[in-house]
């Protein structure tokens, strides 16, 4: 059996789930294990560095992925999306900036242009710009992202898509980690799912053991939306986004104090920089999102993905059975 | 045709939903509407004004309705509860406070207790207070509310009454306003849901077509949550909870200007109540989700519940489809 949908015609792909390219974690590997399972992987680009880009992307092997970047991080270094391009990448998903200059170039290689977007704005200025597919991410969502939920930005975006684009794709994503997940994103209008927090909960994930476990000992209540790990780390983010990490020690001490975080910018970099690369979930952050509460175990992407399939089918199934 | 789920059995109503219980907006007309519609109806007590509570029970008429409060307000004047079972409601509706003191009296009246939590740890609580109906708010709904999204709310409480005491009831609530975020809500694990600004959205909704008008004319990306209007009607909200409204020139002015607002706080609040009286959408606040951008329209509350329910069985019907 299959969930057969626009996405999976269109991408010639047997599940409509695509792995969205967390910084960091999805290196590779996880990318290789979600495409050899019949969805779509993205490598994590990320902030834009070109050797270990180039070196996932080999580490991918022979199975077809793309990438993701943080598009006013790769603004300010344009040229990476050539490099990247001339691997014939299976997509390019852009998220978190304006996307239109690059979609131009993606298409012309033969890649996928996938544009994330946080509102209804953003997803009118990426469709009229030429994305070939969506996504819509709601606030539930880990790591970066913004305040609107899913269950108004699908439909919202989906009903935009409708009038304006009809062969857009559009995929949910933030929140879904499970088969009740994708079958509600289906209802909502959308043609597939983007899942993060649940892939990275698994053994292909480039995350420490420490930041798993946290992740496993949290409910859906244990998360917050903040920027301190953005000023900790001295990045750029514009000041719209926040991310969605698990409340810890850190958070406890910084949020809500981030003048007195800056006034010991130096110091607190070099202490979070040692704490992120120990995989410490005290001293640096557990990117994940709300979906924490749902993801009991670490397993490989190829059981947590025909797991959610099935039980989307189930769900989808006997939906009928509802009709009186 | 119907759309018939565990809630529709227990309550004994045609369909899956319930309207919210939204102050000031939903009095007896509004809620009379709803269960003359087949779902059931709940007048706003909001913060307790008894004359107020029993007109509109009264207005109600013959129709079967029940009474929401605000949790935190009726336990300054907790007579107010007998004072309402009085009148034999089908349901009471508790949010925003501990339900636990009212429940068995609630239930001792032979009415339903309806508990609606923001989180997973206040689901637990309820349930554990025995609660007969639990309402998963997610942060898209409008009015007042917490930060987590239903994507993933949802799941988890269902989950935890499946574990805790699987005969509870569960509806989704927030970011419901078409057949599409019914669908994905039963989808979700939830009975049935509530909705609000939807229903908001009606000729029987006590709300100034000035505030129809505005919603009608925002999209999803304009709302935001904010505690300014509380600040402004001097009302003890505790500060974890934040109400989403219109952005307007009240929010422009005064959103992160808290202290600003309490230095000024008598003369504010004067002109508040005024621009309130008036239903002015800018001198006061439009009390809507972010659902206002699937909204296009003012109609009788039994079109809306009609257009749901069609529309929620088409995607219902053909759901199998997906599965190939």
């Amino acid at each position: 059996m299959a969930i057969t949908t626009r996405l999976t015609a269109a991408l010639k792909i047997k599940h409509p789930i695509i792995c969205a390219p967390m910084a960091f974690a999805a290196g590779g590997k996880l990318a290789a294990a979600v495409s050899a399972a019949g969805g779509l992987g993205l490598i994590g680009g990320g902030y834009g560095d070109a050797t270990w880009i180039e070196a996932e992307l080999k580490a991918a092997g022979r199975e077809q992925v793309g990438c993701g970047f943080i598009t006013w991080s790769l603004a300010k270094q344009p040229q990476l999306l050539e490099t990247v391009l001339w691997h014939r990448p299976r997509a390019i998903f852009l998220s978190f900036g304006n996307p239109a200059p690059f979609i131009p170039k993606i298409k012309a290689a033969g890649a996928l242009a996938i544009c994330q977007v946080q509102t209804r704005k953003d997803a009118q200025h990426a469709i009229e710009s030429g994305a070939d597919l969506i996504v819509a991410q709601g606030t539930e969502a880990g790591g970066h992202g913004e305040r609107r939920g899913g269950m108004t930005l699908v439909p919202e975006v989906a009903d935009l898509i409708a009038k304006t684009r009809p062969e857009t794709l559009l995929c949910a994503a933030g929140g879904v980690g499970d088969g009740r997940g994708l079958a509600a994103a289906l209802m909502l209008g959308a043609d597939g799912v983007l899942v993060g927090s649940r892939l990275w909960a698994t053994t292909e994930a480039n995350v420490s053991a420490a930041m798993h476990n946290a992740a496993l000992a949290a409910t859906g209540d244990d998360t917050i939306r903040s920027q301190v790990m953005d000023l900790a780390r001295k990045l750029d983010w514009p000041p719209r986004y926040t991310a969605r990490v698990l409340k810890n020690t850190y958070i406890a001490r910084w949020h809500g104090r981030e003048a007195e975080l800056m006034a010991v910018a130096d110091q607190e970099a070099a202490k979070y920089k040692a704490a992120w690369a120990a995989g410490d979930p005290e001293g640096s952050n557990t990117f994940v999102g709300e979906v924490a509460g749902l993801i009991n175990s670490i397993e490989p992407a190829a059981e947590i993905i025909n797991r959610i399939i099935a039980d989307a089918e189930f769900r989808l199934s006997r939906s009928a059975s509802f009709v009186a």
